[in-house]
């Protein structure tokens, strides 16, 4: 297998080094915008170069982002070279179009990377799917947030002082929205959402509420009721419907999710026969996501091709039948919040089951309104 | 695919109805010492009857014990027809004869329900195995030791109450020793650490010890250094070293391990690149044992051939580099122990790092001589 691999930072750079320890396959060109030694003299010019090679017969795309990455993956798609990519945005906002695009020109496309890092998540979802459909699934499915809410758990310590350290360690963004505000999160479980039940839908459509407003407060007031607060995903279909949503949760502490350490990730399915199935591993990281990038280039050497589900049905998240009660720490209390508080503690309230959707709809137009709410399911 | 199922009882019955749900395969001839309806006309006289049809190509063998399952595999495989077991006493006894057998017949052996249940683990080993070597694997192997420590841990009851709940729950056999005493476990550790590591080592070689002795005040005693009991599989590949042991371990309460709750598993592997990955599933139980053979069958429809690893080098288990510290409960201190000894509680000793082979044969001559030590590595 001769690969071009697109992009030479943190995963490419992990995956040209795992390839170089293997006879079975090489990177013969590499599309970089930093030339380093490692690329030698395999550096190409352009996209045409790698497309327009009959020598290379797989691309692997770790550039990130949505532009140029999908017309680079799209090219080599339509030269008939399968695409490998660990890149979510990607995945999450193109998923249809590189799929059919494989489909149409006999080739594979493949992104087990792209969900959970280095975990072993979309490809069990589809080996799962082929004796008992998947039924629900989430999880812990960003490692920033979870570093972020172990320290504050562990430490006390405040949101901004705890994300400052993250940034320190690398393992936060310098601009940390797409971690704490929940899009990262929202793109993973549409993915994995999208594979699991062979569907259709868009990201946007997830309600998703994140971190930014949590404080060692909120954190006092968890612990005080026996839990930790965790950034949850979670999906479910269910006679047809699919419900989804992105939030903070109050975890009991004797549940798996609320001991996932540091930086690490738990992914769940379960299924009538299967029953839950939980991973962890690292969901992010130069070795652990090239790892996976890596299994899925066996995986085409072994003759596994296709994508993880055979049916793309378009379809609607439905989060009209899904009621939680929820912890809601607002300066104001207004008419709306008054009428679904079950019980009052200093600073905050427990609300009775109140429908997802309507509860999301109010944080974000408080936290517009500049009122930092900070909500999370119990 | 057609199908002859050996053995018609817990998980019999569970693969039975997963396949009647569907079209790629079919059930179509059954050995049960026990008639029942769901059987009907497909009750074989003896397994020649079986292996002697030329209409089925797979024996699916769910008797459980080592004989006669030795032996009618044995038959099927020099048949030419493929088998999958969910029977870790079998895999665990007779791994190299049936791997050997598999392809000396050039048919399949697939075992992926004898370690873990439901969780997909012998073969996400495999997979790893193609990318970095598994390097060191373990966790929770035994869902019914775990369902009796998380009782006595959450309620503070005592060893005996909660083996005769478990028993009357269903979760632990007449005769436990199996489970209490470690064997099980070690039967699942040996199979993984083969697999894993590509090796053929003798299960007798790990040093095992249960939790037959563990008492309330072991648990009270736990609880008040923070941690929590377990009872713990592990094994490492070290510059070419096999070590492996089975024994309870104070885990803190943060490791994820600390807070598996109920029957459920947890096992893990860690490896180069991919890094630590773990698992969490039912261990055992009707249909969960049951979907992860039917799995194995769909692997075979979709032709993948073989057993999990390529290599079967003979090999020993080898502790005299693994040293850790215990936790010791005697009612009586002799020379060894008081040699061994670091801090004292109420009852009971922490010891230094001391070598684990050295401990389990202390601790096994201590319960020869009449003396129930509870010793457990911190």
């Amino acid at each position: 297998m001769n690969i071009g691999l697109l992009g030479h930072g943190t995963i490419g750079i992990g995956v040209d080094r795992i390839i170089k320890k293997r006879t079975d396959m090489a990177v013969t060109k590499v599309m970089s915008l930093v030339m380093d030694d490692e690329i030698g003299d395999r550096l190409a010019a352009s996209i045409d170069e790698i497309v327009n090679d009959p020598e290379i017969d797989t691309v692997v795309e770790v550039m990130g982002g949505v532009h140029p990455a999908f017309e680079f993956v799209s090219a080599a798609l339509k030269h008939g070279k399968n695409a490998v990519t660990a890149n979510k945005a990607l995945v999450a906002a193109c998923y249809e179009e590189l799929v059919a695009l494989a489909k149409e020109n006999n080739v594979t496309f493949r992104c087990t990377a792209s969900v959970g890092g280095s975990i072993p998540w979309l490809i069990n979802i589809e080996r799962a799917n082929r004796v008992n459909p998947v039924e629900s699934l989430g999880g812990i499915m960003n490692g920033t947030t979870n570093f972020i809410m172990s320290a504050m758990t562990n430490e006390g310590a405040d949101f901004d002082e705890t994300l400052k350290k993250a940034q320190e360690l690398g393992y936060a963004e310098k601009d940390p929205s797409a971690d704490i505000d929940g899009p990262d999160v929202r793109r993973k479980l549409s993915i994995s959402l999208n594979v699991a039940f062979g569907v259709l839908t868009g990201e946007e459509e997830i309600p998703t509420a994140g971190l930014r407003y949590v404080t060692a407060e909120d954190v006092k007031n968890a612990k005080a009721m026996g839990r930790t607060i965790k950034l949850i995903a979670s999906a479910e279909r269910k006679d047809g419907v699919i419900s989804a949503t992105v939030e903070p949760a109050f975890l009991t502490g004797d549940e798996v999710m609320a001991s996932i350490p540091s930086n690490f990730n738990l992914v769940w399915y379960r299924g009538e026969d299967c029953d839950l199935q939980c991973f962890v591993g690292q969901g992010a990281g130069r070795f652990p996501t090239a790892y996976n990038v890596v299994e899925d280039l066996v995986d085409l050497t072994e003759g596994r091709t296709g994508f993880y589900t055979d049916s793309f049905t378009p379809a609607s998240i439905d989060n009209s039948n899904v009621f939680r009660p929820y912890y809601v720490r607002s300066a104001v209390t207004d008419e709306y919040l008054a009428s679904v508080t079950e019980t009052t503690g200093e600073g905050y309230v427990i609300t009775r089951p109140v429908n997802v959707a309507e509860m999301h709809a109010y944080i974000k137009a408080q936290i517009e309104n500049g009122n930092p709410v900070f909500a999370a399911s119990v």
